[in-house]
């Protein structure tokens, strides 16, 4: 196996922190996405959507979106479990990693990349360097629903440590990785959000968060 | 358990063909999307998102998103395995049902939600009653995004019979409902893309088409 990376971009860094959680490491290929290159035809030949990251398995298989990795590696090495320990607990974080990518991570790209001069035709990721224009009134939206992602964050900590009970899961790891993002947007946990600030406070001085 | 569910909705569709594949049946509960059913307080208390389907569990326990519900019902009921049949298949249905339902399903909402007045305040689903503007700027991006869905469906169509290899897959449903929930939005399978207009007339004839 070998992973196609991005260690600036906050996506390939949920699949970096599941990884180091785990104890796993593998041959990386590092492309520079703000440079464009995950859109250069070297890159494009392995996946034609131009999406990092991307596990390249042995046979040649690519599977590309960071939840289908994860839910690879975590088949392969099931020790220290971070999609559930139950059915129950596996929906759980399913639904909920979902909640923290739509609100966290996606609504902070949109804002993200519908306002920064080298996304103007790069709206959405992965079409492969098709144009797609940027949409100005998705920065707005994008700030509407990051308020609604730390409100809700709050009063889930407010009640249990991690977003699935007692344990760190890949809810979690999205969710952090999307306030880290946020600081490319100048978005900040709330002052008024302790739950939230002593949970992310918590997540950075785990060793994993340098992954 | 107990299932709140949308008749018309594409997106409770999907997980009533997954449960119609498997023979699975579950006491439902009908809430109206378009009149707002979903956004009323008695369906909030259940679920503050708003979001269907929703599944109830016996003990309270509420699970969202069909992805989260398929997966607990897979584990739950193996039989006819929807999601996959071995780690490399699961991580590619994952993949490929995520393509398909950004491609295909979120930009058919795109289009639909931005364009029809019904939704002028309701952009995006999941904003439990409060109001997030719509944007026609997604109107053309949508429909932008539904080529390159197409495109897809039929390159993949035409090398196998299913999107993952030789068997059904959550990949398939949720596709599948893009494509006739694009109905609504005027869109059809190009008339030259014979691959896909067969694998949609051969699911169209399967008896969970009706569920």
């Amino acid at each position: 196996m070998k992973l196609y990376d991005c260690a600036m971009a906050p996506n390939p860094r949920r699949l970096r922190i599941f990884m180091a959680e785990k104890g796993l490491e593998l041959p990386r290929i590092e492309l520079n996405i703000l440079a464009g290159e995950n859109l250069k035809p070297a890159f494009l030949a392995v996946n034609p959507r131009g999406l990092l990251p991307t596990l390249e398995l042995d046979d040649g298989t690519c599977i590309d979106e960071v939840m289908a990795i994860c839910r690879y590696l975590e088949e392969l090495y099931p020790w220290q479990p971070l999609l559930g320990r139950s059915a129950t607990e596996r929906a759980l974080v399913e639904s909920l990693q979902r909640r923290a990518e739509f609100d966290g991570m996606i609504s902070g790209s949109e804002v993200f990349r519908n306002q920064h001069p080298q996304f103007a035709e790069r709206s959405i990721p992965g079409s492969g360097g098709q144009p797609i224009p940027a949409i100005p009134g998705l920065v707005q939206r994008g700030h509407q629903t990051i308020g609604r992602f730390y409100g809700w964050l709050e009063e889930r900590l407010q009640r249990t440590p991690y977003l699935v009970g007692e344990a760190l899961s890949m809810a979690d790891i999205t969710a952090w990785c999307a306030v880290d993002f946020h600081a490319w947007i100048e978005r900040r946990i709330p002052a008024d959000h302790p739950a939230t600030q002593a949970w992310h406070s918590a997540l950075s001085a785990r060793p994993s968060a340098k992954a």
